[in-house]
Protein backbone atom coordinates (compact mmCIF):
# COMPACT_ATOMS: atom_id res chain seq x y z
CA UNK A 1 0.00 0.00 0.00
CA UNK A 2 1.18 3.36 -0.84
CA UNK A 3 1.72 6.24 1.79
CA UNK A 4 -0.96 8.15 -0.63
CA UNK A 5 -2.81 5.52 -0.27
CA UNK A 6 -2.51 5.01 3.78
CA UNK A 7 -3.26 8.84 4.17
CA UNK A 8 -6.28 8.43 2.56
CA UNK A 9 -7.48 5.25 4.83
CA UNK A 10 -6.70 7.80 7.87
CA UNK A 11 -8.60 10.43 6.29
CA UNK A 12 -11.71 8.36 6.17
CA UNK A 13 -11.09 6.29 9.35
CA UNK A 14 -10.88 10.21 10.74
CA UNK A 15 -13.66 11.76 9.34
CA UNK A 16 -15.77 8.71 10.38
CA UNK A 17 -14.73 9.08 13.97
CA UNK A 18 -14.82 12.77 14.15
CA UNK A 19 -18.79 12.51 12.43
CA UNK A 20 -19.57 10.02 15.72
CA UNK A 21 -18.09 12.13 17.96
CA UNK A 22 -19.88 15.12 16.56
CA UNK A 23 -16.34 17.14 15.99
CA UNK A 24 -17.81 19.23 12.95
CA UNK A 25 -13.94 21.24 13.33
CA UNK A 26 -12.22 18.05 12.73
CA UNK A 27 -14.45 17.42 9.71
CA UNK A 28 -14.14 20.43 8.01
CA UNK A 29 -10.66 20.43 8.29
CA UNK A 30 -10.16 17.32 6.30
CA UNK A 31 -12.18 18.83 3.23
CA UNK A 32 -11.05 21.74 0.94
CA UNK A 33 -12.35 25.03 0.98
CA UNK A 34 -14.14 24.44 -2.43
CA UNK A 35 -15.41 21.09 -1.60
CA UNK A 36 -18.80 19.60 -3.37
CA UNK A 37 -20.96 17.56 -2.17
CA UNK A 38 -24.08 16.05 -4.25
CA UNK A 39 -27.30 13.46 -2.42
CA UNK A 40 -30.10 12.42 -4.04
CA UNK A 41 -32.75 14.75 -4.32
CA UNK A 42 -31.34 18.18 -3.31
CA UNK A 43 -28.87 21.13 -4.86
CA UNK A 44 -24.89 20.37 -4.06
CA UNK A 45 -24.12 22.11 -1.07
CA UNK A 46 -20.37 23.50 -0.05
CA UNK A 47 -18.55 23.59 2.90
CA UNK A 48 -20.66 26.55 4.45
CA UNK A 49 -23.57 24.81 4.22
CA UNK A 50 -21.77 21.12 5.62
CA UNK A 51 -21.29 23.02 8.39
CA UNK A 52 -23.86 24.84 9.39
CA UNK A 53 -25.97 21.35 8.87
CA UNK A 54 -23.59 19.58 10.97
CA UNK A 55 -24.02 22.37 13.52
CA UNK A 56 -28.14 21.93 13.32
CA UNK A 57 -27.75 18.17 13.73
CA UNK A 58 -25.19 18.61 16.77
CA UNK A 59 -27.70 16.30 19.22
CA UNK A 60 -28.23 14.06 16.79
CA UNK A 61 -25.62 10.96 17.05
CA UNK A 62 -24.22 9.61 13.50
CA UNK A 63 -22.45 5.91 13.74
CA UNK A 64 -21.01 5.40 10.37
CA UNK A 65 -18.79 2.39 8.79
CA UNK A 66 -17.09 2.95 5.24
CA UNK A 67 -15.76 0.08 3.34
CA UNK A 68 -13.30 1.55 0.69
CA UNK A 69 -14.65 -0.83 -2.20
CA UNK A 70 -11.64 0.84 -4.62
CA UNK A 71 -9.10 3.58 -4.14
CA UNK A 72 -7.18 4.90 -7.38
CA UNK A 73 -4.29 7.38 -6.56
CA UNK A 74 -3.57 9.89 -9.53
CA UNK A 75 -0.92 12.02 -8.45
CA UNK A 76 -2.12 14.59 -6.12
CA UNK A 77 -5.71 13.70 -7.07
CA UNK A 78 -7.50 10.21 -6.07
CA UNK A 79 -11.01 9.13 -6.66
CA UNK A 80 -12.33 6.26 -3.71
CA UNK A 81 -15.67 4.49 -4.41
CA UNK A 82 -16.88 3.10 -0.91
CA UNK A 83 -20.17 1.65 0.96
CA UNK A 84 -21.27 3.46 3.89
CA UNK A 85 -23.96 2.59 6.53
CA UNK A 86 -25.18 5.07 9.05
CA UNK A 87 -26.83 4.95 12.15
CA UNK A 88 -28.76 8.36 13.30
CA UNK A 89 -30.06 8.34 16.33
CA UNK A 90 -32.30 11.31 17.51
CA UNK A 91 -32.02 13.01 20.90
CA UNK A 92 -35.60 10.66 21.99
CA UNK A 93 -33.49 7.72 21.10
CA UNK A 94 -35.19 6.83 17.76
CA UNK A 95 -32.76 5.91 15.14
CA UNK A 96 -32.82 5.71 11.08
CA UNK A 97 -30.01 3.53 9.16
CA UNK A 98 -29.29 4.77 5.73
CA UNK A 99 -26.52 2.58 3.42
CA UNK A 100 -25.65 3.43 0.52
CA UNK A 101 -22.59 3.85 -2.22
CA UNK A 102 -20.39 6.98 -1.97
CA UNK A 103 -17.90 7.90 -4.77
CA UNK A 104 -15.13 10.94 -3.62
CA UNK A 105 -12.65 12.47 -5.50
CA UNK A 106 -10.28 13.94 -3.32
CA UNK A 107 -7.41 15.91 -3.78
CA UNK A 108 -3.61 16.52 -2.33
CA UNK A 109 -2.78 20.38 -1.24
CA UNK A 110 0.57 21.42 0.29
CA UNK A 111 0.80 17.38 1.14
CA UNK A 112 -2.65 16.68 2.66
CA UNK A 113 -5.35 14.80 1.24
CA UNK A 114 -8.85 16.84 1.48
CA UNK A 115 -11.91 15.57 0.16
CA UNK A 116 -13.16 17.70 -2.65
CA UNK A 117 -16.27 15.97 -4.19
CA UNK A 118 -18.51 13.73 -3.00
CA UNK A 119 -21.71 11.85 -4.40
CA UNK A 120 -23.42 10.23 -1.81
CA UNK A 121 -26.16 7.92 -2.86
CA UNK A 122 -26.97 6.70 0.65
CA UNK A 123 -31.25 5.97 0.90
CA UNK B 1 -10.01 24.10 -23.95
CA UNK B 2 -7.34 21.00 -24.13
CA UNK B 3 -7.66 18.83 -26.83
CA UNK B 4 -8.39 15.80 -23.84
CA UNK B 5 -11.70 18.46 -22.74
CA UNK B 6 -12.55 18.80 -26.10
CA UNK B 7 -12.75 15.08 -26.65
CA UNK B 8 -14.71 13.96 -23.21
CA UNK B 9 -17.43 16.68 -24.21
CA UNK B 10 -17.67 15.50 -27.49
CA UNK B 11 -18.20 11.99 -25.45
CA UNK B 12 -20.79 13.27 -23.41
CA UNK B 13 -23.18 14.53 -26.40
CA UNK B 14 -22.29 10.90 -28.33
CA UNK B 15 -23.73 8.95 -25.33
CA UNK B 16 -27.12 11.31 -25.18
CA UNK B 17 -27.53 11.00 -29.12
CA UNK B 18 -26.95 7.87 -28.98
CA UNK B 19 -29.65 7.33 -25.97
CA UNK B 20 -31.68 9.10 -27.71
CA UNK B 21 -31.97 6.39 -31.23
CA UNK B 22 -31.31 4.11 -28.88
CA UNK B 23 -28.05 3.08 -30.51
CA UNK B 24 -26.95 0.87 -27.43
CA UNK B 25 -23.86 -0.82 -29.25
CA UNK B 26 -22.52 2.81 -29.20
CA UNK B 27 -23.20 4.04 -25.70
CA UNK B 28 -21.46 0.62 -24.47
CA UNK B 29 -18.46 1.17 -26.86
CA UNK B 30 -18.34 4.81 -24.76
CA UNK B 31 -17.93 2.98 -21.31
CA UNK B 32 -14.48 1.14 -20.33
CA UNK B 33 -14.92 -3.01 -19.83
CA UNK B 34 -14.93 -2.94 -16.37
CA UNK B 35 -17.09 0.34 -15.96
CA UNK B 36 -18.81 0.60 -12.36
CA UNK B 37 -22.65 2.14 -12.22
CA UNK B 38 -24.16 3.64 -9.35
CA UNK B 39 -27.45 4.47 -8.43
CA UNK B 40 -29.44 5.52 -5.47
CA UNK B 41 -31.31 1.99 -3.83
CA UNK B 42 -29.57 -0.84 -5.56
CA UNK B 43 -25.78 -2.89 -6.38
CA UNK B 44 -23.23 -0.99 -8.27
CA UNK B 45 -23.79 -2.95 -11.51
CA UNK B 46 -21.28 -3.41 -14.55
CA UNK B 47 -21.21 -2.76 -18.82
CA UNK B 48 -23.36 -6.58 -19.24
CA UNK B 49 -26.30 -5.28 -16.67
CA UNK B 50 -25.99 -2.13 -18.35
CA UNK B 51 -26.69 -3.64 -21.65
CA UNK B 52 -29.04 -5.41 -20.81
CA UNK B 53 -30.96 -3.17 -19.20
CA UNK B 54 -31.07 -1.28 -21.98
CA UNK B 55 -31.82 -3.83 -24.13
CA UNK B 56 -35.15 -4.39 -21.87
CA UNK B 57 -35.66 -0.60 -22.46
CA UNK B 58 -35.73 -0.85 -26.25
CA UNK B 59 -39.04 0.30 -26.69
CA UNK B 60 -39.03 3.02 -24.54
CA UNK B 61 -37.88 6.58 -25.68
CA UNK B 62 -34.80 8.41 -23.83
CA UNK B 63 -34.50 11.99 -24.08
CA UNK B 64 -31.50 13.63 -22.23
CA UNK B 65 -30.05 16.69 -21.53
CA UNK B 66 -26.63 16.68 -20.35
CA UNK B 67 -24.61 20.01 -18.67
CA UNK B 68 -21.14 20.05 -17.33
CA UNK B 69 -20.93 21.68 -14.62
CA UNK B 70 -16.62 20.71 -14.09
CA UNK B 71 -14.32 19.00 -15.51
CA UNK B 72 -10.78 17.97 -14.87
CA UNK B 73 -8.55 16.25 -16.55
CA UNK B 74 -5.97 14.30 -15.16
CA UNK B 75 -3.31 13.17 -17.57
CA UNK B 76 -4.85 9.43 -18.66
CA UNK B 77 -8.13 10.34 -16.55
CA UNK B 78 -10.69 12.83 -15.65
CA UNK B 79 -13.78 13.67 -13.36
CA UNK B 80 -16.81 15.48 -14.64
CA UNK B 81 -19.43 16.74 -12.65
CA UNK B 82 -23.03 17.20 -14.43
CA UNK B 83 -26.43 18.18 -14.28
CA UNK B 84 -28.34 15.41 -16.16
CA UNK B 85 -32.27 16.14 -16.91
CA UNK B 86 -34.01 13.05 -18.41
CA UNK B 87 -37.55 12.48 -20.21
CA UNK B 88 -38.34 8.70 -20.41
CA UNK B 89 -41.63 8.09 -22.69
CA UNK B 90 -43.03 4.83 -22.44
CA UNK B 91 -44.36 3.18 -25.63
CA UNK B 92 -48.14 4.26 -24.64
CA UNK B 93 -46.62 7.72 -24.66
CA UNK B 94 -46.50 8.26 -21.02
CA UNK B 95 -43.75 10.65 -19.90
CA UNK B 96 -41.36 10.25 -16.63
CA UNK B 97 -38.89 13.14 -15.96
CA UNK B 98 -35.87 12.71 -13.74
CA UNK B 99 -32.96 15.30 -13.28
CA UNK B 100 -30.37 15.36 -10.81
CA UNK B 101 -26.55 15.53 -10.62
CA UNK B 102 -23.59 12.62 -11.84
CA UNK B 103 -20.56 12.42 -10.69
CA UNK B 104 -18.00 10.61 -13.35
CA UNK B 105 -14.37 9.16 -13.71
CA UNK B 106 -13.21 9.34 -17.39
CA UNK B 107 -10.32 7.03 -18.44
CA UNK B 108 -8.22 7.70 -21.82
CA UNK B 109 -6.88 4.01 -22.86
CA UNK B 110 -5.08 3.65 -26.42
CA UNK B 111 -6.03 7.62 -26.93
CA UNK B 112 -9.70 7.10 -26.67
CA UNK B 113 -11.74 8.61 -22.99
CA UNK B 114 -14.31 6.27 -21.88
CA UNK B 115 -16.31 6.70 -19.34
CA UNK B 116 -15.30 3.95 -15.71
CA UNK B 117 -17.35 5.12 -13.03
CA UNK B 118 -20.46 6.93 -12.86
CA UNK B 119 -22.86 8.25 -9.63
CA UNK B 120 -25.81 9.22 -10.87
CA UNK B 121 -28.29 11.14 -8.33
CA UNK B 122 -30.98 11.03 -10.55
CA UNK B 123 -34.25 11.17 -8.58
Amino acid sequence: MSEDERAIRALIDTWMAASRNGDVQTVLGLMSDDAVFMVPGREPFGKAAFAAQSQAMKDVKIEGKAEIRELKVLDDWAWLRSHLSIAVTQPDGAVARKSGYVLTILRKEKGRWQLARDANLLT
